[in-house]
């Protein structure tokens, strides 16, 4: 353990000096776990679309942590009780809440750690980490887990309107330059207050509320969902996939060894004891982009062409509807390209391809946004809302997209 | 006319610099009309609520200036004629689009004026300089009007999306520091086209033009009809009342020439000639704000109190509802109000009285904010959104306020 | 005294939120004295040249108080005793220690208040509002006089330093839209420390500083100095000079009762009793730019014409020299002057005339800024400094103006 | 070659739209040895100690291009005629500026490439590009090289005053946070003129100049050079020549293709043919970093503490002195490190070892910065400047430093 001058202020262009409030903190963020989060993107696949969205999981960590801390002073201010143990417990949730995310999460979760969701890793760190740390976390992770009985504390950490989406809203507005997503985060905390252990909104926040829920759909559907970076990100997942069809097919292919150990073997939870974690622990953007660089050379006509579009950010077409794709076109589309490029049809099926996405911007089944009338009443904020119709941003929007290569 | 030096820049927090297109421009800016609105706050009585809120229709109408020539540059881009005539025209327009506006012009349309609205004020000033200028802004009141048949012309001057709306809603945020309030002028604009001459907004910029009508909704709520500047702009309606009142009466009250002549005569909008005109030009805040330093220590209880109450931030106390405010508990208020200050109850109800404020973020009956889909079609923005209900946006929403002195 | 809902908070478009601390300093900015300052602008005559720049001198009151809050938690968090009672003390007097200036103050410093500085007055009010506050002021005025035996203290209120300086600089420059002006207010106040009761800037802060100290530079020249501000300026203090020789001849000039006083009577620091500071406190921009307004229509020649340019922003032309201006140049323009117009030579000396300025943008004989240098010594800035000659910035720069009328 | 839908417009937080001029210069950025620059953090290291600097190369170059495009727009209107070949030729010259840079280039230029500036590597890909492009490229090199016969040209791609510093200050401010470097370079820009075919800076903006002077030399010592970048870039410095020995010896490392021909072969200048260019265009960041992360397990103390030094940000000790490290107490830290890691003195030196940087705010050996005073002379900065002692900014500062590691 280093015991030597601890660094006590991050810059950051966002909040302007981000403090660390203690020692433990201190050792968690120096801990190789988080520091390995310095080297994954916050927002994967975007800065093809996006140039400045490099920031990564490492900044909004700490942006969370930092926004966390004025969440509770404001409830102090407001005479909630919240002891230091609890702000701890809060301040380390909300600081490791997202370590659990590999390299692309998304496109990892859908080719090589299959079935096993960031949320789930983020516990598996968790859980070593509350060893080494001689029990300490234990309240930060009865808060993640959503079993501490003050409930409010884990809406903070992972509800609708929690410190997580406050900074990364804020944050991914900054580096995109996307700013119609920006937010007022000192204005929502602000109007922050806790009534039976559940956080409500107070009424006269009920604009930066519409506000908020606006902000996110906009970022839904220019940023995260924007067709470029969905496009370079389903390529991605089938990059990984193939990768993963070679190796088992007795192929050999260049691969950082932490990479290498997860196209080798097929990974459930229930294989994810600590040896699969410490590897795990390795994987970041790094091992993903440099693979890729290797296999942009290999024989293989699929692997080695997806790479290429990824890198030289050629990548494939992309149509947006709002109905499903026809078969017959995807048909169609396949067989034109068989024929030109001399290839079968499971290779095709590599760059010719459908799916679907959907977005809600606000969902009545899950943890509400409450407000918090002047009466003392307690109303979901779909009701509360005179005008702007909540109800409407509770339907999902579903789009279908078609994926195929320039001709 | 000076022919000297002619500035060319004006330095705005907002835009950076704001050049001056030509001399005639130049001429305009510099004419005494034009400097008055050095003068006129934007936002009347809300610094009382936001300290930052001094900015002037000067700078907002130079800003739309601004606006408006980077709307002409985007729309050239995209193959729109617009000749350099008409270029002028647009400018010359916007510049002067709210020429007419007096000191705490709301508050004049209601006591002053009465009946006369700025717009109308507006079109006066502009037949005066067209006259002084040769004719040559014959086309910007076209425009203004109207009357030109290029409709979008008169679409970017005062529209649902105007170029107007898109400085002051980001000019009143930056001033405020309401940051909710702020949109993305810069992308809205390059979002803009022209189809058979109706103005139009491309199908990727449906997201911004959402972002721009709830920013609109919550500045109205948050900032513009604030309950607090609600009550100062009522009292400040209620001293020139009482004002013109006493006038009337024979009493005699110190104010500026120009003041005094709207206190003594009764103006309607056939009597707004040019002497009239004349007169108007001269009224600007530093008009009202002195007559009420001096009016607070005249001898009418009502006048004396009423000016007292805006200058030392010292209100009258009011509440907003959802539902009309009950006539009884107005009459109780009263009784209570003329007993302890033993006045009569027309003097009582200069401090007591109750209202309704109305505020509908998109009108489907006035110019429409139309969208271009990518096929081509134009559809009306409340349809074209898949998720945000603007049909309920639409709704005009109403409450209702009662003012009451502190007891 | 009010008792009900007080206000906690102000919207700043520079800090987010401004919070009130407590009750006393909520009554001190509620008291009518300060309420005045929400009519005193900044900048005085500089929105002639930058139109944003109508802040006040209110606002700027409120943040140097925000930032003493944050000064006094930095000196906290590094173990600098500071008790509760002085913590009152120096947000009292940073609040107020500007409350003496009257409106375009250094104008009215060489025509109406002669000889009394408004240091002088802020004092006064001070004193005035420690009577009706029951003596809870009496710390802050010792800190405000230095005479607290805590010199820190004072060096935060009215330093080289100071929370006023660092509030200035950043909000002018916002205002104005002057980038360059722009400080980091938050990395200075993280840079402060004290040793034996003298504040020291940490060494590596001295970057910061020197900024600071190019910043405020640069400020001076391009904003506050500024040839069309200073213009206007000199016009305006010629305007209450001659409006004063007027009113001592006899002549009736329109103005307002409190302006009026001042026009009457010769005041100096020790006829400045507690009705002249009432009669001062009635006095603002209002009552300036009012009688302007009026007085343009008067028959004397140099008043009507001093204030139309003014009013119209049609100045006096201006030249900026390192030389002192010939006499003979000067003597020429009058000459001329007298002769285009008809009019005599003292009439003539109110349109012609010459003027230095000067700035020093490090003063070596006032109060230092120390640095504290990591191994615990401690050294004038202008030593600390490696590279940037800051002898070089300690050396006054002195210009010669000279004004004339546009031919 | 693509043919297909040409991206327009890129988004930017600092200028809000970036749109590219024309199709050579979208072919361009669409080329692979420019995307490469994707891959290429512009300030190295130094997101271990400003989070947020993961901006790009990439993202540089296209600001850079966006300057260029607004400073010919403000010479054009200054009436200095530019040619729409020569705007092509200036535009594609700062386009391609820095193309020549690697990962980490200053610590590959002083391990990897030894002796091969990047300029040099940049001006090797615009001649293969011109190849590609048909010779279209001609004048852009020709300015590049400071050939072609209009200087100007050559000073705004790079002078002390171009638009490469002129947007890099900007950028790295932002990202870093490091708000004391922010420059208004929009009103630099609008302050440039041509006088004979120099750059000059006309008179009123000399004191914008000195702000970027003293931007600049901010972001040296608080950027640049902080001394835990620098630890972690001479750290970096030395994995490079610690696996290039190893490589030698026939140690077998895990390393990309491209970063593996460097390792194996002694790459100069004369060497530096067509081949190693396309290698040298394969590499970037994730070669690098991705090596670090294997070779930290390998079995040489060297080479895998100092890989784990920088992965875990678990870096050497710095400390910095104006004077030279003593060499005896080097050899003291030396020996004691050698005795309880027992290691050898080569060995050890990997881990204490001195050195020196230095920092020049203004060079006035080289392309100066010149003034155009009103009067039409033209002036060095260094003398034009009335106060701000410019002079002594162009004195070399030098630091000395000392590494070794945590006890």
């Amino acid at each position: 353990m280093k015991t030597t001058n601890k660094l006590k202020i991050f810059n950051d262009p966002i909040y302007g000096f981000i403090t660390i409030p203690n020692t433990q903190i201190y050792d968690l963020i120096e801990h190789k776990y988080f520091q390995r989060l310095r080297r994954i993107s916050q927002m994967g696949m975007s800065y093809l679309v996006y140039p400045g969205a490099h920031h990564t999981r490492f900044h909004h960590a700490l942006g969370c942590m930092h926004l966390m801390k004025k969440a509770v002073e404001a409830l102090r201010f407001k005479q909630v009780e919240i002891s230091d143990e609890e702000e701890m417990g809060l301040l380390t949730a909300i600081l490791l809440h997202d370590i659990g995310h590999g390299p692309f999460s998304h496109a990892m979760e859908h080719s090589i750690v299959n079935g096993v969701s960031h949320e789930r890793i983020s516990l598996l760190f968790m859980e070593a980490l509350n060893k080494e740390f001689d029990g300490t976390l234990f309240l930060a992770i009865q808060i993640f887990k959503g079993q501490y009985h003050r409930k409010f504390m884990n809406q903070l950490v992972s509800g609708q309107l929690d410190l997580d989406r406050t900074d990364y809203l804020k944050r991914d507005s900054f580096y995109t330059g996307v700013a119609e997503g920006n937010i007022n985060s000192e204005r929502i905390i602000s109007m922050f207050n806790v009534i039976d252990d559940e956080l409500v909104i107070e009424e006269k926040g009920i604009y930066s509320v519409e506000k908020f829920l606006v902000a996110r759909r906009l970022m839904y559907w220019q940023a995260y969902l924007h067709k470029t970076s969905l496009a370079a990100e389903q390529i991605l997942i089938r990059i990984l996939k193939r990768a993963k069809e070679l190796v088992e097919k007795g192929v050999k292919l260049q691969a950082s060894s932490a990479l290498s150990y997860f196209l080798q073997n097929e990974i459930d939870l229930k294989g994810f004891d600590n040896k699969v974690l410490q590897t795990f622990a390795r994987l970041d953007d790094y091992d993903i982009i440099s693979a890729m660089k290797e296999w942009q050379f290999c024989d293989d006509y699929v692997l080695s062409n997806l790479c290429q579009m990824i890198l030289d950010r050629d990548l494939l077409k992309i149509k947006l509807k709002k109905k499903p794709i026809s078969l017959k076109k995807v048909e169609k589309l396949k067989e034109a390209f068989m024929n030109s490029e001399g290839i079968d049809e499971d290779e095709a099926a590599y760059f010719i391809f459908t799916g679907a996405i959907e977005n809600q911007a606000y969902n009545l089944d899950r943890q509400n946004i409450n407000i918090l009338s002047k009466s003392g009443k307690i109303i979901d904020v779909a009701k509360a809302s005179d005008q702007l119709n909540l109800k409407a941003l509770s339907k999902p929007v579903t789009k279908y997209y078609l994926c195929f290569p320039k001709s």
